[in-house]
């Protein structure tokens, strides 16, 4: 029975890939526009692929040589032989699924562009099935490679009881999640880098300074700034969510390996698949949804916004149906409760969506009262816009709390009163089946996300071409629609990484056991008592290492997990605030030193923008990318598993919160020049536009490239822990 | 003998209070110049002191409430007897010392303008010894006040055995803190949003709109901006460090008395005594540095930082030392690790106030590079000012790291491989002496922190009566002098806050076992084993109520911790925003409807303006510092002891980090712009000095409202939990 529901999981892949084909297919048959139209694009496509080839080499470098110490641990015996050839895999199918997508993104801008010429239902069209294209093939590939890894290690891996080999299996397939999230890592921080070099610059020098529109062709920087879409809102965050999908659903299973093992081996087993069949379900109602995206040829924004939310919303709501239909067929003990936690985490993340919404969009008052802050200039704007995004994480935080201790009950078996620590290791598989649950349905809603960027080239190959003033509008339309999406896809991201993170304690203190083992360690003391490292529960384990709130070294650890949030933040902030200024220097000397670059008679030297920005991303994205490596490995050998566990809390409750201060305080700053532009306050030209533009500038870093990274850094701390833990267990200073 | 030691504790604070009157006195002697002179400085004083029994209104109304809840819960066996007097004792000595800080200064002002007609040092001097004023009246009254208390409590209450007495007498003296706490995070929260509002109000209409300079008499908002330097920058910091001065003296006393009870009584008892004796030796010898701080007539401003530096070096290195004998000559066992405990906090300092000097003073390059980003637009200022504020927590995190693992190891019994749990609440007491000894030179530095404000008015007083030129660059390289010393001593706030909250943690759990016995709970289960409360270790109680990093009721208590810091610092932020905004609008319509102020015809409606940030502070004050005392309560009558540390540890990590972000961000912002108006990149008037100012403004509700009220909110949060823990103990949720 186990043995049938499971080919479940590789046929909602292979539906997932076969459907990405299929829009990809329909995508390509249409029309590209003019040859001018093409030739932009054509550049664009070129300088995106140019630069994901060069991160791409930095980062097999990276790969290469943690392979080699994971390969010398194994040597060690600290580790399993198939650690190495996991995380590998893991990071190869995170960047593949960053370059399906930006490859679909960059065929899709001009030819979204060119069917915003019919309609703006055309334009969605085209765009929202490219946005499609990556969600679905995210969602393919992960459970492809979860699903096959699944098959292979079951078919190698020998143990002792076939109850240890799932454990085995299930900590074995983390290490594929650190692959994962090490590729994203590079993918965000170095797209983002990018990105954000090339908008700021363009935009400090073109449009401040020299007055010109956005996009325009007469500046330097604009191709590198469409560039940058692709490679850091497209290639990065598919790398992301890749790894976020695959890490919940891995976390998941391997939470649920270790807390029903006690019941049985097949219930062991079910409780492995269940993440994953869920994941699976999601994957074929996110096709249901995806089609029913669909609006009358002369509708307007708002119904177009009507028409994606109904495919999402339908989306989530068979999802929470479809869980508890697929967890008692299942068979699975406590069916109810962990169907229940599954619906937490998608009202977690709905909650923590709408409140991106409120707190980001013009259409309330938080951001509406950043762009009237504009008419004090632009020192009132940064400081509203600051403290709004500082009061928005209450609500996001106050869900996730809630999300916990609901999802914790139901899957512990809804004992209220006290918490029985006997069913802690089910409660966090709730929690982990929450996160689970929160980004089931990521298919559909990736696809609301992923269209933002490809609308965003869209308009600015439209206005490179020259095309009529009304297909801008219709793709800025589709634009700032998809800043809406992408502040809900954000929360998602953001909230299932808490919940995951959470997860993956467990999953570490699982790893610290095999560790003992491993060396041979079979007995462990706790109080007075001498336990079996074999049967010790959590709670032994904490009372073990003294996990407890008075140990200095937890605290120091959580002193060190919050330091590194912020200064990750810091040093990709300063990145790109570096990048941007040579950026801004190179724009100034090509507009003083290339004669009649403004009268449209000389054409500006594209490349070298392109150029500045790989060379800064590339450069600037390696120590903060490493230092999430570093760090933690370092915390354990010299603070031992207490500093360790003290410093993943410590990045995950200061990571999460700064990551939805970030992310909002930039979206709503967006939104608030846009509501000045709308004509408010003074309209476009006025000081309070002005002023609302370096708002703009300033949270562009904050919600592409610190602010999403975090989720990452949360993730990757914690993937590193786990894959270090047996050099923590056999070697720590104090 | 400890007896006859003890007298001088109260000896030392009388020696402050009486040089403090001295220095008062020979201040109030001095000349305070001309008419114009004495008006204006009559205005500002009038109005700063309006506010502050305004603001001491709001406050008393906020302390009756709490005490009558204390003497509710004292009612019905929920803590003893002394609780509430203690708290408005607490509350009132904290108001004190900011009140006589602030009429010091407020007479001081015009007399150091006067004196810097005749030369820098003559201007040095008056501000100085004006400053130190409040440095010895602050820890002067502090110690005051505690050894009053110790002596009462002494006398009156009644325990089962000895040692239990001064564990009741250590514990009730901290709800004197929490006094002191409450009055200080009004005073920094109402002090900080009346200042910036009325500085960033001054600014943006006056310097940026009208183009006259700062200080101008024709600015509305001048007086209001002066006053606020005053209630905010003065008043505010006393009640800040008297706060950070008793919350570190009372914890170590606590944990004195828990560590150090299973030896002796005698023992126990010099172990209460310690840090006191460590703190009034400090008086001494920081009188002597004061009389040390002397230059030649014709000195310049180098001459005068060395002076500066000197006194205070001396009076660091003296103390180094004087521990060791105070505590060989005390005969307390372990002096040796306990007087290197205390060094170890004087370094932690040293290198927090050193850091913070680097990344904020214009001498080194993180602060010039902020500059030269000016270059390219207020957005770019911006930027790299949040990147190298956050990067800047790095040095300061790391140093109360290693700070806090070596104070734990000395104090605890040098135990190097693994941390001897037996021990924990002498390592914790080794904490606690390192910022006891971060403080213990509290006299002469809060002496060069509190004279900044004093120049500064002393600048504003010069231009306002139209002194010569001379006069205020005099008062501004005072100033500028100023800034440098502030960071420092804000670093030694921040960094005491941090091992103070971490003592904190030892005392509530010490309250809890209070109050268990208080409800008759004689005997705890830990496992298999019953343990006598009475008995029972800090580990004990962690397992007892499962404290360790796998509980949800932790983590999510962490979260809310976390979230809380965030959520005080936008409420914070956004007052000054808003405030800030009225005092534009107020501003520009005076400019409008009042002719003739431009030209010096009419004068300005001073009193409207200074009625804007006073309604705007009081207004908005009550909200935030509530939530510091609401939400400890709601967490431990929900989630329980375990919430409630959860909650204090992710305060304390998050607030920590936090604050040394915004400090240095917004020092380095200040003196960035004063790089450019020092002739920098195109000097005053240049584009780069427009972006500067932006960043000087944001800067301002950081460094002086949001920042310097977070390591109070930290402590504040711990102290509520502590008065607090007896219903805790007898009622929580899950």
């Amino acid at each position: 029975m186990v043995d049938i529901i499971f080919w479940l999981i590789p046929l909602a892949s292979v539906t997932a890939l076969i459907f990405a084909f299929y829009f990809y297919r329909q995508m390509k048959k249409k029309d590209e526009g003019t040859d001018l139209m093409k030739k932009i694009a054509g550049f664009v496509r070129e300088g995106a692929m140019s630069y994901l080839k060069q991160q791409y080499k930095v980062v097999t470098i990276v790969f290469i040589i943690l392979a080699l110490i994971f390969a010398a641990m194994a040597y060690f015996g600290l580790q399993n032989n198939w650690v190495p050839f996991a995380f590998l895999t893991g990071g190869f199918f995170s960047g593949l699924a960053g370059f399906l997508g930006m490859k679909t993104a960059t065929y899709a801008s001009a030819r979204t562009a060119h069917a915003a010429r019919s309609s703006l239902n055309q334009g969605l069209q085209v765009a929202f099935r490219s946005g499609a294209v990556m969600g679905l093939v995210v969602v393919g590939l992960a459970l492809l490679d979860i699903s096959l890894w699944y098959l292979i290690l079951n078919y190698f891996i020998d143990a002792a009881s076939p109850e240890q080999k799932n454990m085995i299996i299930t900590t074995t397939m983390l290490t594929f999640g650190m692959g994962a999230s090490t590729q994203a890592l590079f993918a965000r921080v170095g797209g983002g880098i990018y990105t954000k070099a090339a908008d700021v610059g363009a935009d400090l020098v073109g449009k401040v300074e020299a007055g010109i529109p956005e996009d325009d062709p007469r500046n330097p920087a604009t191709i590198a700034d469409n560039v940058g879409d692709n490679v850091g809102d497209v290639a990065g965050m598919g790398a992301d969510l890749y790894e976020s999908y695959c890490g919940s659903i891995l976390a998941s299973a391997a939470l649920g390996a270790a807390s029903y093992q006690i019941l049985s081996l097949e219930q062991q087993t079910k409780a492995i698949l269940a993440p994953m069949l869920i994941a699976a379900v999601g994957i074929f109602l996110s096709i249901i949804g995806i089609f029913l995206v669909k609006t009358k040829e002369n509708a307007g924004v708002k119904s177009l916004l009507r028409s994606l939310a109904f495919g999402t919303n339908i989306s989530a709501v068979l999802i929470a149906g479809a869980s508890f239909l697929v967890l008692y067929l299942l068979g699975i003990e406590n069916w109810l409760g962990l169907s229940l936690s599954v619906v937490v985490g998608l009202l977690v993340g709905i909650i923590i969506g709408q409140s991106a919404e409120y707190y980001t969009s013009q259409s309330y008052r938080p951001t509406k009262r950043i762009a009237e802050s504009g008419k004090t200039g632009p020192a009132t704007v940064i400081i509203s816009g600051l403290g709004t995004g500082m009061i928005s994480v209450a609500i996001p935080v106050l869900a996730v709390v809630c999300g916990v201790i609901f999802a914790f009950l139901f899957a512990s078996g809804f004992k209220l009163g006290t918490f029985d620590f006997e069913h802690i290791s089910s409660g966090l598989y709730g929690i982990g089946l929450a996160s689970v649950g929160m980004l089931s349905t990521l298919g559909i809603t990736l696809a609301t996300d992923a269209y933002g960027p490809i609308a965003d080239n869209a308009g600015g190959n439209a206005e490179m071409s020259g095309l009529e003033p009304e297909v801008r509008k219709r793709t800025d339309a589709l634009d700032s629609l998809g800043n809406t999406t992408a502040a809900t896809g954000k929360g998602f991201a953001i909230g299932s990484a808490a919940l995951t993170g959470l997860a993956l304690l467990a999953s570490y203190i699982e790893e610290v056991k095999i560790g003992l083992e491993r060396l041979g360690t079979t007995t462990i003391e706790v109080g007075d008592k001498i336990i079996q490292t074999a049967s010790a529960s959590f709670s032994d384990f904490m009372a073990y290492y003294e996990v407890h709130l008075m140990n200095p070294k937890v605290l120091v650890g959580m002193f060190i997990g919050s330091m590194m949030t912020y200064v990750f933040c810091g040093l990709t902030m300063n990145a790109v605030g570096r990048a941007a200024q040579k950026m801004v220097e190179e724009v100034r000397r090509q507009f003083r030193e290339i004669k009649g670059i403004m009268t449209g008679k000389a054409t500006p030297d594209y490349a070298r923008c392109v150029e500045i920005s790989t060379k800064g991303a590339q450069v600037e994205m390696l120590f903060p990318s490493l230092l999430a490596i570093i760090v933690p490995t370092l915390t354990g050998l010299i603070f031992g598993v207490a500093g360790v566990m003290g410093l993943l809390i410590g990045g995950l409750s200061t990571g999460f919160i700064t990551a939805i201060f970030m992310a909002n305080s930039g979206g709503a700053w967006d939104n608030a020049k846009k509501y000045v532009e709308e004509g408010n306050f003074g309209g476009k030209g006025s000081e309070a536009h002005k002023a609302t533009v370096v708002g703009d500038t300033v949270g562009d870093p904050f919600k592409d490239t610190s602010g999403p990274s975090l989720n990452i850094l949360i993730k990757l701390m914690s993937m590193v822990s786990i894959v270090m833990a047996g050099l923590t267990v056999a070697w720590s200073l104090l």
